[in-house]
């Protein structure tokens, strides 16, 4: 077989299809989030980014900065080794502590992304409880549907946010297997958010564990930042809370929740926690301070909020199409790769404006879009920049308005 | 089901067999490596670390501080997003330049770990390939294990290291399949070296890809630090080369280095790559003044030879017995778990040793060991002190010595 030339066809067919992923290479400044310094074979150009999901920009707080200075200049750069094999540090320890009282838990379970904390949590629940069967969310990070097929164990895929189909699919099941329900709080392309409370009824009615993924809710929703199961009182109906330090808490760096059992569980078993260098010590600190101040902090919160509100009615007035939903996340819609595309290449090289155009797999067939993301840190100015540009775009382009 | 109770008693075999794993909670000294502050319930004890996979030290050398630093200043804490979706940073574009150039490659893409990059990498192959037979050698990382697994490809099994059983395997494929040779170099517990040459001569006779595993040799052998195929004269012979900067590069993070198109199309298609969030600036930064710093300096590479050879010579003179091997690595060998742990407890409470227990699964059972990693900063008087403190443990535990 000619490798070479299979690899090349199959990154053409991504060519023909419009789906081709070009990465902008950005720098960004630190105290001066959202702008960045945009590298091209041209030279550099200053943008605005409108698709991070350093969603709060505490990636640039002066707290989560002198924390991992300090960090790095009293221990130096890496881990070193595994958890187990020299790689725990006193910082490490303090991080499980802290991730374990934001979630009101007995403790927490450090891994070197979110993806990895959701596909070796799963899997290795799905491989070693004899007989589990996984309710997983139609709508599920690809991480959390790689964990369960790694762990062999039956799966049922529910509708999404459908309590009547999850419902329906339980009450189909043997009543005697173990069961787990795996979820998320707000879903990433969507930003809709999942009736936790009746999901948590749905559990307790067939004796099932919970396992919630709330990656874009740490930080951002909850009075200390705790998430969505936070903001409305759930969290100790949730067997497992999964969340990132990559996200919200601007650092890197996914993390489980739960009893002292379950986390020394998934500890001395999960291939994917064991078998891997730990974080350095300077993301520890990092991550330590930024959740401490998000515990204490509601500005940030208030703020997003108030961003978001914003643009939202920035984008009904020009009669931008956008999806609704209760979070931060506005999904601007176009529906066709290739056109997404072109709308994100005008919008960087004429408007400075950087928006990652989303495309399958990430998102559907013919709902690809604009996945936008306003922060804290976005001015009135920054607001009607992005919102003059679209307007301006979508007269150009022809496309659809939403109806006023 | 009562899941508590299933966790805890999967946990009480784990006691039961004396392999359950207590992580040492360690502060190391910038600076003053391999020294580390243990902290315990009864208080904090300095130790000597001896167990480190940080092999030469770079997670303490001034320029990878200063780049870390000097990053974080320029640009905040982590990359606030994925590597398509705002997360690449120019950082990143020049950690890629410069593994493309350590291993001779047109191209390279990082990953959060090695871990990481070899389950994504082996599951992408595995999975996109029709037909794909992908041939491993026994003793593989459990992350390429998995990855075979996650790819749901035919896979064969080699003997560790056994050409002649490579041979037989790929002669009874059928010969129209594709095919991938997958194996390490320096294989981690052992430390022993797997006859590259010899198995890429296969690989052309039989027109199968070659995929490398260097993590336990990059940065640590080759006149630039490329690993064992760059000593060897035979980088351009394999199609795949992986490696890590935790561990001699000593920050975080894994690699794949190769043609621009197998780099193109596992960018495209790799779920475990696309679907995280990208390294912080900050670690990629550390990594490219690690890597150009030990491709221009041959002084740590020597001076770690020297100081295996030093520690070799002195466990030999007192009879402790050692898996001869000619790498790094000094595996002492114990053969029990639950003695193995007791010598590392006694090794660190009354000789500020720290050297962890490797036991099942890492190893096969009756193969337990204390697995030693001398680096450049370890001393004559270091060695001595290590070496005395088991001959005095040998003598106590009246474990077998080596026959002079």
């Amino acid at each position: 077989m000619d490798f070479e030339a299979f690899f090349k066809g199959e990154l053409n067919s991504l060519h023909q299809e419009g789906r081709y992923r070009v990465f902008a290479d950005l720098e960004r400044h630190r105290g001066n989030f959202p702008r960045a310094t945009r590298h091209t074979p041209e030279g550099k150009r200053d943008v605005t980014v409108w698709c991070s999901n350093d969603y709060l920009g505490m990636g640039q707080h002066p707290a989560v900065i002198a924390a991992m200075h300090e960090a790095i200049d009293h221990c130096g750069a890496g881990a070193g080794g595994t958890r187990n094999i020299s790689g725990t540090t006193h910082y490490h320890v303090l991080l499980e502590q802290e991730l374990a009282d934001l979630h009101g838990k007995e403790a927490a379970l450090i891994f070197t992304s979110g993806y990895v904390s959701n596909w070796a949590t799963l899997g290795t629940l799905g491989a070693k409880i004899p007989g589990l069967i996984i309710f997983s969310d139609a709508l599920n990070h690809a991480s959390m549907i790689e964990g369960i097929r790694f762990g062999k164990c039956e799966r049922v895929i529910w509708k999404h946010n459908d309590l009547d189909d999850l419902r329906a699919k339980l009450a189909a099941a043997d009543p005697k297997a173990p069961k787990l329900i795996a979820f998320e709080s707000v879903y990433s392309m969507d930003g809709d958010i999942a009736p936790i409370k009746e999901i948590c009824d749905l559990a307790d009615e067939f004796g099932a564990m919970t396992y919630l993924d709330e990656v874009h809710a740490v930080g951002m929703y909850g009075p200390r930042g705790g998430g969505i199961a936070e903001r409305e009182g759930l969290m100790d109906r949730i067997t497992i809370i999964e969340g990132t330090l990559g996200k919200a808490f601007g650092v890197m760096g996914g993390y489980i929740t739960g009893s002292n059992a379950v986390c020394d569980f998934i500890r001395s078993f999960a291939s994917g926690f064991i078998f891997t260098t730990a974080i350095p010590p300077a993301l520890a600190a990092g991550a330590v301070a930024s959740i401490r101040h998000l515990k204490n902090s509601p500005f940030e919160r208030a703020r997003h909020q108030d961003r978001v509100r914003k643009l939202r009615a920035s984008l009904d007035a020009r009669g931008i199409p956008h999806m609704m939903n209760p979070s931060h996340i506005v999904p601007v819609m176009v529906g066709d790769a290739a056109k997404c595309k072109w709308i994100s290449d005008l919008l960087l090289d004429h408007s400075d404006i950087y928006v990652q155009p989303i495309n399958y797999p990430t998102v559907p067939r013919k709902t690809e879009r604009l996945r936008i993301t306003p922060t804290p840190l976005h001015s009135d100015a920054d607001i009607e920049h992005l919102v003059g540009a679209l307007h301006q775009l979508w007269s150009r382009c022809a496309l659809a308005r939403a109806v006023a």
